[in-house]
């Protein structure tokens, strides 16, 4: 099986190195990832500059290539160019940060998989729910490699991809994989307002999370209760109630 | 009524300048937007910089601020921060190249709409099918007016926009307003290689937009048949079905 792996922390993230290390227990890694962070870049694309991918290094062996792009520039460029061969998987993580709820739509780690699913290549993003840097990924690098190792016989259809996410607990508390939904909770804006040395005013985003608990198999909710949520997202995004209740309106 | 505009072509451009003109035809309208051109930058938001609000006049008069960010920056930093009161309606465009289909996903004028519906204000996004920066606005900015003077009284549920399309066709030949689903058309990905003068290799986005036409009420399909198309899109992202077929896996 050939796996191609990514994220949206950098080539150089301590997830990504976890993520390769189980994705090889289950075949031909290559990775394929931003030469830098690329947090809350959506589903950008690079469409006004040139890529390049340079070979990169890790303890004095390849790696695989940075890119100057983002997520889903890997993906595309190394399917439909960089690659010799059609990927089997695409794998993206190991993101530090929950990719639940509302987070999935400003997620880079999620646009890889979506990428890499809209090719039809079977394909999953992975993120843990801790910032800490020095987090011990094992736990999440074992989840990765269950769901992985079962992924491809799942056939999902064209336009799916699993988004999963892990607690950052200890392995003897981890409660096990469920099958969840994208939950409702949303982030409640602010931004600091602060005056730069020259008197001017600039703003840094800051905001609250807002957990929303009314479904009982939302992915953040069952993430809090200590197991991995694994959901199934798509890209049909037609609201299709909406739509026929628009049918009636005289324009 | 108080309408923020907003959109991805940049604060300079010639959509959101016919934008903000139909719109001041409803109400007092506010312009924040990106101080430069953010296509395809998808859901992005800024997090690792700060963003800074500039005052941007056309003609000696005020016409909106200007902020180096992201078309979802805009909307979140007008409504949480900038404007002493929130607006009715968030209305994005008029982008320069359609955002049917698959598009909708990359698009940083569908990204404004999104955050304004996810902050609970009605929201739409409009585009035009053509690239021609010296294309006749007028009849897309007539449709966005139509379109918008409805889209308060249609309660739409939080978190649905609409995205609206207009074919670039004259106005005689325009057929009317149709409400569509997000078409299944994709883009067949490729790379430009070349060299650069040091011979280091480099690589441009090109592809082909492959049209899908299963769908007799797809956005793209009805727009080629001189429609303008109204697609309510929303971000409940799981796939369901496929949450209950993973319901029987053994992990």
């Amino acid at each position: 099986m050939r796996i191609l792996v990514t994220n949206d922390d950098g080539i150089d993230s301590h997830g990504i190195l976890a993520l390769v290390k189980s994705m090889r227990r289950l075949g031909d890694v290559i990775v394929v990832a931003p030469d830098r962070q690329q947090s809350a870049v959506g589903h950008a694309l690079t469409v006004s500059s040139p890529l390049r991918a340079t070979p990169f290094y890790r303890d004095g062996a390849m790696f695989g290539y940075a890119i100057n792009g983002t997520p889903a520039d890997c993906v595309k460029l190394a399917v439909s160019t960089l690659l010799d061969h059609r990927p089997d998987l695409v794998v993206s993580g190991i993101n530090h940060g929950s990719n639940t709820s509302v987070n999935a739509i400003y997620s880079g780690t999620v646009s890889a998989a979506t990428e890499g699913t809209l090719m039809g290549i079977p394909s999953m993003a992975v993120s843990v729910t801790t910032f800490d840097e020095t987090h011990d990924m094992s736990l999440a690098a074992d989840v990765a490699y269950t769901v992985a190792s079962r992924l491809h016989s799942l056939n999902l259809p064209q336009g799916t991809l699993l988004n999963v996410n892990v607690p950052s607990v200890r392995a003897e508390d981890f409660k096990g994989i469920r099958v969840t939904r994208q939950g409702h909770s949303v982030w409640e804006d602010s931004y600091d307002r602060r005056k730069d040395p020259m008197g001017r005013e600039y703003f840094w985003l800051t905001g609250t999370f807002v957990s929303v608990r009314e479904l009982p198999d939302a992915d953040d909710l069952v993430v809090a209760q200590g197991y991995a949520a694994v959901t199934p997202l798509h890209y049909e995004l037609t609201n299709f109630a909406v739509q026929e209740q628009l049918k009636n309106v005289q324009w």
